[in-house]
C-alpha cells in the first residue's frame, strides 16, 4: 500500500531516502567490469562487440549483421500498425516544432571602435544514439534523441540498440523503433547494445564510427559506461531510474493522481511516484485508488515493488511547504494538479518538466506535446536540463582586435600578465605595439 | 628548436600525437587516489580537509582558518597595485559586458487551443569555483568563473583555493585573487584545493556548503576529482594544458606568429604550440623568432620542454588544408593570422575561441577581450564550448494541455503506450476523458 506521511520532518526525510536510492557508490565493482569492457572494444572492435553480444545478449552475430540491413529497415513499415505510424507521425510533428523554437545560432557584435566579438554555433560531426532494448522497446525514446540532433543539423547521425527488442528471441530490433528511427531520418543503426555498445560509439570500431556526443538513457551498464567514455567524447546526462512528483490540493481528481503514480510506478521497480498534497482526504482517496488500479495492471507484482519502496505520499501544511519539499527534491517530472498552477510556478527552483493543471498527465509530454522526455533524474534537475537541440551544438567564442584597439588595452593586459607570472604573454602584446600599427 | 614538417601525413600524425598526449588511461591509479581522498573528505569532513592540506600543501590550518577572514580580504586590497586593481576593473567590465549578451530567459508559447508550452529557466542554488595556486596565482581565471554566474544570478557562490598562493611560504592567499574575487562580487573563501577542496564543494563539510555545480581548472587530480563527482554534481568541464594553434598566411608577421607560440608555451610543459602556414619562409622565420624569444624567457627550461615535445610548425599547401587540419585538432586557441580572416570561419568546424586577424594575441581573450577564456582542450572543442552562464543555468520544460487538447490527442498516445507496453500511461490520459471534460 502507498504510504501516507503527515509529519514535515518524516517527509523530508523519506524524500532524501527516495533520493539516495542510487548512489554511485554501490557501483565500484560493476564500474570494474563496464571498464574492462570498454578496453576490450577500444583494442578489438567489432571482435569484441561479437563477443559480449553472445555473452550478454545470447545472440551470435557475424560483423556483416551488426550494421541493421536495408531490407530490415523497409521491413519494419509492414510490422507496425497504421496507428501506430500515424501517432509516430503526430509525435514526430509536435516534439520538431517545439525544439525548432530558440535554437542559438552564430551572432557577432560591436563593442567599440576595432572590435568584433561573437559566437560561431555549429553542430557536432556525428552524433551517436543509444536505445535500450531490456523490459519494452522505446520508440518515443528514438524521437526524443533523434529530432533535437537532426534540428542542430548533425551531418551524421547512427544509433545503437541491443539485438532481440522484437521480442521474438533472436536478433530481431522492434519494428516499431526501426519505423522511429527512419520517421527521423536515420538510416545508420547497429545491432549492439550495453557498455559495449558505448566503448564503439566512443572510440569508433571497424564498423562503428567514433561519434562526438553519445545520448540516450541506458540500465546502470551504460550509465556507467557513459560516465567513463566522458571526456573522450559528449554525453548528454547520466540517467537514472525515473520519478515523478505531484504537487495536489483539494481540486485535483484522486482517480488522476493515483494513474499517474502508477504510469510512473510500471516503468521500473526503483521508479518513484511521490505525491505531497494539501489535501487529507485527498491523500486518502488517492492511496485507495492506487491500491484498486494497481490491481488490474499486468505487471502488478513489479509495480507494487515500486510503490512500496519508492512510492509516498506527505499530507503538507500548505502549497508553499510542498514546493519547498519538490525543490529539496528537485523531481524529474511535476505535477501540479493545483487550482492555480502558474501561481505557484514562481516558486520552483528545480524540475525537469513541470506539467501544469487537472488535464495534463506525465504522459502527454512522454509521447508527444513537444518537450523532450529526456530529464534530468535523482536530483539532478538542480544543476541540468532537459536533453536539448544544445546538446549537438556547440560554439566557438569569435575575437578580432585592430591595432588601435588593442593599443588601448595594452597596459592593462601588461598588469595582468605581470600579476600572473606569464612574461610571454606581455610580449605577445608589445611585439604588435613595437612594430608601428 | 620547434620542429617543421612539410609533409600532410607526418602534420596529421604529428597533430594526432600531440592530442593524446593526455590519455585518461594513465591516471588509473591516481583516480584510486582521489577517490579515496573524496570518500574521506565525505565521511570525515573538515578534519580531512585539514588532514590532505597538511600533508600535500605542507600548511598546518586550523578549522577556523579555512575561510578566509574578512580581514583578510579587506588587507589584499592594500597589497596590489593600482595598476593591477584598475586592469580587473576593465577586464571585469568587459566580460561582463560580453557575458551578458543572448542570456537565455523563460518563455512560454500557445501552439495550439488549451495548449501552452515553454521554458522557465533558474540559476543553479550554489555554485563553487575551484581557483588553482601552484605555479602562479590567475586573477583572471577568478573573473572568468565567477562573471558567468553573477550574470546567471546565482544566489550563492564560493571559492575554494589553495593556500600558500601569495608565495610567501605561509597560508595566505594570492591578494590579487583575493582582490579579483571581491571585484566580482565573491567573500566566501576557503583555503583549500586540490581533490580535497572539490569532495568538500561536491559533499559539503561542517564548514563548506555543499554546492550544485564546480567550475574551474585544476591540475590532474582536481580534474579527476571533477569527474568522478560528476553526477553527484554539475560540473563545467574537464580542463586539460592549454593549446594554441595558429593558422597563417604570407600576410603573417613572423614575431607576432612566435611571440604567440611563445605564449602558450610559457603555460606548462604539457602546452601545445602550433603553427600551420602556407608560407615556407614564415615557417623558417618564426623557427629563427622561437629561438630568439626563448632566450629571454625567465622559465626557459620550462618553455623549451613544451616547445621541444609538443610545438611543431607544419607547411601545407593552402588555407584549406590549415583548416582541415585544425578542425581534426579541434584547437582550444585558433589564431587565424591570414589576409582575410573572416573569409576562412564558414570551414572551421570546431574551435573553442577563434582569434581574427594579425592584431589579436590569443592574450587579449585571455584576459579581458570579454568572451570566456575557459575553454575545451584535448579536441574536446568537437562537442563542448567556453564556460558561460549557460553552465549555471537550467530550465524545465513547461507544458499545460487542457482536456480538449488532450482528448485530441489521446489515441495517438494509446497507440504509443501500447507499442512500449506501458498500459499505466494509456490509463493515466484514459481516466481523464471518461470523467466529462
Amino acid at each position: 500500500m502507498l504510504r501516507i506521511v503527515t509529519q514535515l520532518a518524516e517527509a523530508e526525510a523519506e524524500l532524501r531516502r527516495i533520493s539516495e536510492r542510487t548512489q554511485a557508490d554501490q557501483n565500484l565493482h560493476r564500474e570494474a567490469t563496464v571498464r574492462e569492457i570498454l578496453q576490450a572494444v577500444r583494442r578489438q572492435g567489432d571482435r569484441a562487440l561479437l563477443a559480449y553480444t553472445a555473452e550478454f545478449d545470447q545472440v551470435e552475430l557475424s560483423v556483416a549483421e551488426l550494421k541493421v540491413s536495408g531490407a530490415e529497415l523497409e521491413a519494419a513499415y509492414q510490422a507496425v500498425s497504421p496507428q501506430l505510424l500515424s501517432a509516430l507521425r503526430l509525435a514526430k510533428q509536435r516534439i520538431e516544432a517545439f525544439h525548432r523554437q530558440r535554437v542559438p545560432s552564430s551572432w557577432v557584435s560591436f563593442p567599440g571602435p576595432e572590435i568584433v566579438l561573437g559566437k560561431q554555433y555549429r553542430p557536432v560531426d556525428r552524433a551517436g544514439l543509444y536505445i535500450p532494448g531490456g523490459r519494452a522497446a522505446y520508440p518515443s525514446t528514438v524521437l526524443m534523441n533523434a529530432i533535437p540532433a537532426q534540428v542542430a543539423g548533425v551531418p551524421e547521425i547512427v544509433m545503437v540498440t541491443p539485438p532481440g527488442s522484437d521480442g521474438l528471441g533472436g536478433k530481431g530490433i522492434s519494428p516499431a523503433i526501426l519505423v522511429a528511427a527512419q520517421e527521423a531520418g536515420i538510416q545508420t543503426i547497429y545491432r549492439v547494445g550495453g557498455a559495449q555498445a558505448i566503448g564503439a560509439l566512443a572510440y569508433g570500431t571497424e564498423t562503428i564510427p567514433k561519434v562526438d556526443v553519445i545520448t540516450g538513457p541506458g540500465n546502470i551498464y551504460v550509465t556507467l559506461a557513459k560516465k567513463l567514455v566522458y571526456g573522450t567524447v559528449g554525453i548528454d546526462s547520466l540517467a537514472g531510474p525515473s520519478e515523478v512528483l505531484i504537487i495536489a490540493d483539494e481540486s485535483a481528481n484522486s482517480l488522476y493522481v493515483a494513474a499517474d503514480l502508477l504510469a510512473q510506478a510500471e516503468h521500473d521497480p526503483l521508479a518513484a511516484a511521490i505525491l505531497l498534497t494539501t489535501d487529507l482526504k485527498l491523500a486518502q482517496q488517492v492511496q485507495q485508488a492506487v491500491t484498486t488500479q494497481m490491481e488490474a495492471h499486468p505487471s502488478r507484482l513489479m509495480v507494487e515493488k515500486s510503490v512500496v519502496n519508492y512510492g509516498l505520499i506527505a499530507v503538507v501544511p500548505d502549497l508553499a511547504a510542498a514546493v519547498a519539499l519538490s525543490n529539496l527534491f528537485a523531481p524529474e517530472h511535476l505535477e501540479l494538479q493545483v487550482a492555480d498552477p502558474w501561481a505557484l510556478l514562481d516558486l520552483i527552483r528545480h524540475a525537469g518538466a513541470i506539467f501544469l493543471g487537472h488535464h495534463t498527465p506525465e504522459a502527454v509530454g512522454d509521447y508527444l506535446a513537444g518537450p523532450n522526455h529526456t530529464l534530468p533524474t535523482a536530483g539532478a534537475a538542480r544543476y541540468a536540463s532537459a536533453l536539448g537541440v544544445e546538446t549537438f551544438l556547440k560554439h566557438s567564442s569569435l575575437i578580432q582586435y585592430g591595432s588601435a584597439a588593442l593599443r588601448e588595452v595594452a597596459s592593462a593586459i601588461q598588469a595582468l600578465t605581470q600579476a600572473e607570472g606569464l612574461p610571454a604573454h606581455g610580449q605577445s602584446v608589445q611585439v604588435r605595439l613595437a612594430e608601428g600599427s
